[in-house]
């Protein structure tokens, strides 16, 4: 099969004029945003959104947003080359890949090259949310200071442990919307918290975006595909299976009638320690709106985050009975 | 001259597919929010939106999102059958009024009809951003979540007695440009703030949307208007000149050298307060950054919110040395 070469793009202004161009000609675009390091979970989404749509944009962003100041954004995992590679050989192909140097700099706007002659400091967000909440963006004194927040699914889960991330993780979406102008957009149900919220920001903000939620990508061993992997000792790497096992164990014994969550909950908690990990949060949840589940009488997920060593993974399972 | 019949529309979908419509014909689209009860002061942004569109949307929505449930929106004026009289004889007409009804009712949506079999309670956004910040939009048990916030322009001025004020005005607008698919949306200098936070959200958020500011519309007697001037009687409406006059002063002393801004505000302040009105702030700020300067160095504006009884205005002044 020919490798078809995508379109690399860098700048806003050039990504939506493609986009138009192409909307004018009647294409549907389909947009899968990614921060990078890609791997078959990755190629996987971009097959989902050949599915839906007549053309594919790949956005390639390690965004600043969605890290504190204490997390991995400087040691957060790269290569672009090694991603062009990929890309060119996924079956269908990649239109554009959009890969911008940085979405929070807004020096070539005309009213940031206005010197301030009332001698206040034009730099800063000036403090987050009064929260204390602060991003990698504001610490490096970005002048940018506006944020989508989804308040109630933000909360629980991934967002106890990671207060800036998924103010980060709205806000970058919406920028890429607003710049890719897709129809579609494909997110990974790996980030199973992150899907939700995109969704229902998607509907309070009236984007008119449909949204698609795409399975997760496992290794032949169980363990979830993600770019942070790359960081786990070949040990740690065996250790982490621990997290997919206990979710398949618990999807069984639900099946075979054990619908309360504490017993569930304990005994993949146990599994994950004996193993090795250290669990930051092990929830089933309801679907919809997250919201810890007693008992199983619906569709719900058992979500889980447990560190390897300096590693933080996070994995779920959907449980439909 | 013939008065033009606007196109009136309810629905969401129906306005996104006018605009689309209307873009593929190669007409360009300027939108001009408005929570109705319609003044010469809104149909000057009608005038100005001509400037820069071939189409005009004219929508009106009073907004539960930007009113806490302390402030006046069940006694918001209302007038649609006035409002769209006026918008027919209007100069270059308008060519759709978009009333919705609920922007924040989602009840049509297929996710929110799914029964929640785990029992949870799917209504509620569950107390705002966690500072206690809750609009009308929470207190009616809303499914509503996501807010845009520009957090350090929303604090000041009017952001401090009102903290739900600007998270709703940044979301409403974010929901109707979403819905529209303007080219350029028209907001009134008179609301200064508002205006200076809709730009930085559009520059932050990357909107193609071109934000225009409109200079402030004023009765001869030098009253800015507003749909809230309604509620005065004639003696307050009589007092209530004192904001107007003592900006023109301001401005006045400025010109002629009185660059201290605590000799400025204090005149402003005794002016009205004398004349029976009570000070909700008085502030000289940068027309950028809205941050307090001490002396005029640059462009300034002059912001004051003050109480006539029981109704609030607000009025401002540029003051460009």
């Amino acid at each position: 099969m020919a490798a078809k070469e995508p379109l690399v793009i860098t700048a806003k202004d050039e990504m939506r004029k493609w986009s138009r161009k192409m909307r004018s000609q009647g294409k549907s675009i389909g947009l899968v945003p990614t921060m990078g390091y890609l791997h078959q979970g990755h190629l996987s989404l971009i097959q989902e959104a050949h599915k839906h749509s007549h053309l594919i944009v790949v956005s390639i962003y390690v965004n600043p947003g969605q890290f504190s100041p204490s997390e991995d954004l400087s040691t957060y995992p790269s290569d672009l080359h090694g991603d062009m590679l990929k890309l060119k050989s996924v079956p269908g192909g990649v239109d554009v890949v959009f890969c911008p140097k940085n979405l929070y700099d807004y020096n070539n706007d005309s009213d940031e090259k206005q010197k301030n002659k009332n001698g206040n400091e034009n730099l800063g967000a000036g403090g987050g949310d009064g929260n204390g909440v602060v991003s990698c963006v504001e610490e490096k004194g970005s002048v940018h200071e506006t944020w989508v927040r989804v308040e109630r699914l933000e909360k629980g889960l991934c967002g106890k442990s990671r207060p800036v991330f998924f103010r980060g993780v709205a806000t970058i979406v919406t920028k890429l919307f607003h710049i890719v102008e897709p129809d579609v957009a494909v997110f990974g149900k790996k980030d199973y918290q992150q899907w939700r919220i995109i969704q229902r920001m998607v509907r309070d903000l009236d984007f008119a975006i449909e949204i698609v939620g795409s399975e997760i990508t496992r290794d032949s061993d169980g363990l979830a595909l993600s770019s942070r992997n790359a960081h786990l000792s070949p040990e740690e790497r065996q250790k982490a299976l621990s997290i997919s096992r206990s979710l398949s164990k618990a999807k069984a014994a639900a099946k075979e009638g054990q619908v309360k969550c504490r017993e569930l909950k304990d005994s993949a908690i146990l599994t994950i320690t004996q193993a090795g990990g250290r669990i930051d949060y092990a929830e089933i949840v309801d679907q919809e709106n997250l919201k810890s589940v007693e008992e199983i009488k619906g569709p719900v997920v058992f979500c889980i985050a447990a560190w390897f060593g300096k590693v933080r993974l996070i994995d779920n399972m959907e449980i439909d009975i």
